[in-house]
């Protein structure tokens, strides 16, 4: 337990052998994934996990496994997603988890496996490997939630099963993890269908749930097996997933935490408690790439691109829940920008292999979920940094970023110089679908077009703040009082004030699924998890199971 | 004050005479609106308006004079919006006011305040009445957002005067009428930048305030009153407006309360307060249209489409606000349906006046305000109602519908029908930008295009539903079970929890910069309006002004 938290930490690192809650077998080219929670295996005592409920830690495995299928199992090309129980699908998150946990936790929690679901989402849509949801059992809230962000969706014709959001009626919270948004803008039910299914507690079984596109197909019990197994056969066929590839594995991730310093190979983090800011600093390559995608591949899970989204993914997932009095994160690299952006030009150059392809998503994911993050990030950009393509994005996602002009006295001779690379073009899209430069630029879409013209080139402060790459640029007088009130002034704002605020100030321009789900839907449930109606000591949320009543104050806002 | 409210009601209905905060002139094409906030005329005791801050009854006469001025004023092209104070433009939002306001009045103030910004940019990008802003002092908060709804702001380039959004800083709120996202999406200013402002207490001013966009012009104090009113002018020429029509007199709305009964003319609400209901009923008109505009004209403020409009507005806003507890509303018509499609027909052939399309626009106007009322809507459609075309939109706007298939026992023979117009098509688009139809078809778009072909045709309850454009169609042996316990069960869940699933329901595909303001930026501030760290003893909402340092509890969630 680390000094100054409160709780034990939790570990988002797992692997199949320890699996508690899931089993994950492959079959050629079709892998299932079966939930079979532990009861008594929850993440803390207090509640059992029945009825194939959830907590974060069978999250943690679930999103183990999405990774591992990814990377380890090239030739799987679909994925069936269904219950190891007998009698019930999934019953959602854990209501007496849920009803224990901090708002913290609740917020966090929900974040996580909302992005986890997300990556499913995206497992089926980018990397050839469809998820197809085998329904068989009662399938409810957060259950049904993981089905909708599956490509299909068969549901056993029995009257035992059924999809339902009853968070309405039954918790007076929401099926916050993206279940009201893909509803109505995925699955595009009707909204008055919406409202009406989203305030039934026994759910739509059967034909209806076809009709009204809740599920995808309904089949005798005794088909649903075999309708599974048979679509996710026809989406492998159709996908572009390698038949004869070998995966990479993912070998253990080396981290040490030494009091308030956490490193890994490429990625370290020194906690400043007294302050609340988070000192992360990400290495460069220290080598060129390989000469092909075989050495590459040879490399695994060492592979620099690769090992960094592990080791930043790891690091930011850590810091979100296990340091949450951190509001803040400085950002640094150091390294090589030729380095870089030679890896950059590795990945691009073969992004259409699955491997490669996968590094990509990978860090694409990893950098989503910096842009999601409730930290104010700010880049810091001095001599001896590697602020090149896939690094820059990193002071693209902060919130602001400081780069020194020139040297600093006594340092190195050279001054600081940021660069972009082709990876700033499109390769790491934010959650609104645009590239982080289109995203900054949204007032003169033809910079960006401007700025292709300057890849590779080194950019020193005055260049990039003319290019409108970086925000300040003090010069080594001003560098140290700048940059330490600016830390200290944004570490004493209200940390709520600050995550509304850059929730708001992120995400210009359009809006898809996933930006909606971090901010209308989870926004809303955040507001909800505040309310007494809920969270109070008569709300929906706390009572429930106690066979008291849920007591509510009946005023609308 | 009315039985059952706990504090005396707001009376939304106001004019020119009565203002105490608002000085309005008219000079040819150019209008001017200025502020100049009475500090002891406060809406409730217990707070100053110093420095031209506001609170609802400041945006009350706000609100009229926006409408007075599309209305009454066909001739006035522009509006200078300045203030009419010596050192201050405006300070925003009362802080005192908002310190000592609950949360439901919180939410509805902002709310409300949204609505009448967004109208002020509705005028300047559809009515041909542009809004120019002269910042004439500080302009901070709520006062810079009401810059930012405007179409063009000036600001004198003096010691003095600087826009701000000094929230988060000063009050560990945000800037939550629209001033986020405006910023980032409406003038498009950098991510970086707007961090970086709106985290600045003292604001920003002169030439960096144009060079971020977050004005468009700096003039010399002694030039901006000059230079506004050229820039109102040049809009006024450029515009459409009338340079010799008549305006129609807004004359005082006629309405009766006696208990629980609210009546206008046209629209009458029985309020259940012992099931949390309003039935509202809204009348079809009772005669043809006019022959012509100038029949409209003479028919002023009781041209019926006009008087529907005003009564619907003035009744949602004040169940709104004054009847917090009555958390459903049934929706139902009575009347013609072919005098309200020969209504809608009449608009749309004259759509191109301006009488006509300001009477369009209030129309969508008034029905947004539905979409984003933060309560349950239910339309019951029943033999004897009118639910065609403008009233359709009633029902399309409900969260679902009952249609009672053919006739009650007993009573009339006619069975229940809809009907669709052509006021269905694009007339009263959505927050979202889409028409009701399109927004509850998309996953289907082409049948909206099938729908134009059933125009004029009346629906009966089978055909309606098999056109998708009702929920439930119980016939007489069921409907009064079936609807009752609809309403019942809906009236019994936790309201909040009904707020979240609406708002997520209702606002499928493409998002808007009100849809964004509504969701995103609205649902964030309504967490924040929850936490300590804004609103608990120590928060800094609270201590404001005591000399009390604010006390953060430091956990980001």
């Amino acid at each position: 337990m680390a000094e100054g938290s409160e709780r034990p930490q939790v570990d988002f690192r797992t692997e199949p052998s320890r699996y508690r809650h899931w089993r994950l077998s492959v079959d050629g080219r079709v892998a299932t994934l079966a939930m079979d929670v532990s009861e008594d295996a929850g993440l803390s005592p207090g509640y059992e996990l029945k009825l194939n409920s959830y907590d974060l830690g069978v999250d943690i495995e679930l999103y183990d496994a999405v990774q591992r299928l990814r990377f380890e199992h090239p030739d799987v090309g679909a994925v069936v997603l269904t219950s190891a129980k007998e009698r019930v699908f999934c019953a959602g998150a854990n209501i007496r988890m849920l009803g224990r946990a901090s708002h913290g936790w609740k917020v966090n929690f929900c974040k996580f496996t909302n992005e986890t679901r997300n990556a499913i989402e995206e497992a089926s849509a980018e990397s050839g490997q469809a998820w197809v949801c085998a329904i068989n059992g009662p399938c409810a809230g957060g259950g049904y939630e993981l089905a909708l962000a599956c490509r299909h969706i068969v549901m056993a014709d029995d009257g035992n099963t059924s999809v339902a959001l009853p968070e309405v009626p039954l918790l007076a919270v929401l099926p916050g993890t993206g279940g009201l948004t893909r509803l109505v803008d995925k699955r595009r039910v009707r909204r008055d269908r919406a409202d009406y299914f989203c305030t039934l507690e026994e759910g739509v079984k059967g034909k209806r749930a076809v009709e009204w596109n809740l599920v995808d197909e309904v089949v005798p019990r005794s088909k649903l097996e075999e309708t599974a197994r048979q679509r996710a056969g026809a989406f492998a066929a159709q996908g572009d997933r390698p038949v004869d590839g070998r995966g990479v594995a993912f070998t253990p991730l080396a981290r040490t935490i030494t009091g308030d310093r956490i490193a890994y190979r490429w990625v370290t983090c020194a906690l400043d408690r007294r302050r609340g800011i988070a000192e992360i600093t990400v290495a460069g390559p220290d080598a060129a790439p390989p000469a092909d995608v075989d050495g590459a591949h040879a490399e695994g899970a060492a592979f620099w691109p690769l090992a960094l989204a592990r080791e930043l993914d790891d690091l930011i997932l850590h810091l979100r829940l296990n340091e949450e009095q951190i509001g803040l994160w400085a950002l640094r690299t150091a390294g090589v920008a030729d380095l870089v952006e030679a890896h950059d030009r590795f990945l691009d150059r073969h992004a259409g292999h699955w491997l490669i392809r996968e590094i990509r998503l990978y860090l694409r994911r990893t950098l989503k979920r910096l842009d999601v993050t409730s930290r104010s990030i700010f880049a810091l950009i001095e001599p001896g940094s590697c602020f090149a393509g896939t690094l820059l994005e990193l002071a693209l996602a902060a919130d602001r970023s400081y780069m020194l002009a020139g040297a600093h006295e006594g340092g190195p001779a050279t001054p600081a110089t940021v660069r972009l690379t082709v990876a700033n073009f499109g390769a790491c899209p934010m959650p609104n679908g645009l590239s982080r430069l289109a995203s900054r630029f949204l007032a003169e879409p033809g910079r960006v077009d401007d700025l292709k013209g300057r890849i590779g080139q080194d950019l020193d402060a005055e260049a990039a703040a003319e290019a409108g790459l970086v925000t300040f640029t003090p010069d080594d007088i001003d560098w140290d009082d700048e940059v330490r009130i600016a830390l200290e002034a944004r570490a004493a704002f209200s940390p709520d004030a600050l995550t509304g605020m850059e929730a708001s100030l992120r995400f210009a321009g359009p809006e898809t699924l996933e930006t909606k789900i971090f901010a209308r839907l989870s926004a809303w449930q955040n507001w909800i998890f505040q309310r007494p109606n809920a969270v109070g000591d008569k709300g929906a949320l706390q009572v429930y199971g106690s066979g008291q009543r849920a007591e509510f104050d009946r005023r609308r806002v």
